[in-house]
């Protein structure tokens, strides 16, 4: 039966619809997992880390595009805050400075330096390609598409919280407050979850919609889970 | 001769240059000539400030484009200050409503109402095509030329002036506070020339790179114009 022929979902079925894809979110990925259970060397770490900044650094410029595409102002003004969260503002230390400068924390603490990091020497290209694929889908896409693609945030605070969980235990050699960054992306997460499923659960209404902002999920679910894939293999133990 | 074969021109001659451009700013067109000269009438200035707002709408989505391609996360720091002070935060009331609001308290002031204005109806076609072809550059153009496009700003102080020296006089039945737009524009051009001369100067270094950022100014110019040809046109006397 084509999607068109069917009566589209209640708003709590598609919000239902849209959290089951979180059985895809790269958290079930065997990199994560050895990741997060203590089975990473210091050295994958780092690479994980340093290629995982690409993802970061491409955040406001995906973020951006949306702006550029997005005619309606209310909704710029709530999203603009997503750029200013990962760019940060005023200083570079306190308190805005922002999640790049944060995840430089946590390079800092697993041992790389700050223009090692920055200078995308490590970034594999595979993990370039999948970052890439997702700003030039924010650039192409209706603004309502590119922020449904950044509901995997709806699966977001688990890994975080799996994060903040085992890595003291399972890697003591990394200072604590390299971990900050996770910590700070739990209530952001969850503020920038409850506006793009409000944006999303409005915009597409009928089946073949809510079919496609389904699939537009699993396209980024796809990116992360393509990331670690080229991680794992650029990382071998 | 080719400008390949000439010598890059010093930065204070480049800035030179770019300024001279300042001949061919629209506050030289005949409409504006009419409408800062006390020669229009209302129904004109309502057409040229409902006209006007779709480039003041289009405004964020250009400086989102720039923010979009640009790599530099300094630049987006400093660049991002533009949308907010377009599209405003916090309440609509106060000083950081913005200047889409400040905007809609000129139209207010001239006759027009807030969903009128806002609803784009009065928008002709010539005008759309100008401010579109404005938001397609950036989106395509690398970021530098993007912000170099926006050096028309290094003209705008002085057309801000004339209006707020002449309307008083020249249109008593438009209220004073309608024209706080103008006002408020007044520093922050300023703020943005700065920042817009900085990365353009240090940017287009050779001369063939010199005479393209002049070429990119003489196409912003050109979109400032050809709107008000359409404006004139669509908004006889």
């Amino acid at each position: 039966m084509n999607a068109a022929d069917l009566p589209p979902w209640s708003r709590a079925e598609f919000e239902h619809q849209l959290r089951t894809q979180g059985k895809n979110y790269h958290i079930h990925h065997p990199f994560n997992v050895r990741l997060n259970s203590g089975q990473c060397s210091p050295a994958q770490i780092r690479g994980w880390v340093a290629n995982r900044f690409y993802y970061q650094s491409i955040i406001p410029l995906k973020d951006g595009a949306i702006l550029s595409n997005c005619t309606d102002r209310e909704t710029r003004r709530r999203w603009i805050a997503r750029i200013l969260d990962h760019d940060g503002y005023d200083d570079y230390q306190g308190d805005a400075a922002g999640g790049m400068e944060a995840w430089t924390q946590l390079a800092l603490a697993v041992g790389l330096s700050r223009d090692e990091l920055w200078s995308l020497e490590h970034v594999l290209p595979g993990v370039r390609f999948c970052c890439d694929a997702y700003v030039n889908f924010a650039r192409r896409a209706p603004w309502q598409e590119g922020i449904c693609s950044s509901l995997t945030e709806m699966f977001a605070p688990q890994i975080h919280k799996q994060r903040l969980a085992g890595w003291p235990e399972h890697y003591p050699w990394i200072e604590a407050s390299g971990l900050r960054y996770f910590r700070s992306r739990i209530p952001l997460a969850q503020r920038d979850v409850d506006h793009g499923l409000e944006v999303t659960l409005d915009h597409f209404r009928d089946r073949t919609q809510q079919q496609r902002a389904v699939d537009i999920l699993q396209f980024k679910l796809d990116i992360l889970w393509s990331m670690l894939d080229a991680i794992e293999k650029g990382n071998p133990t």
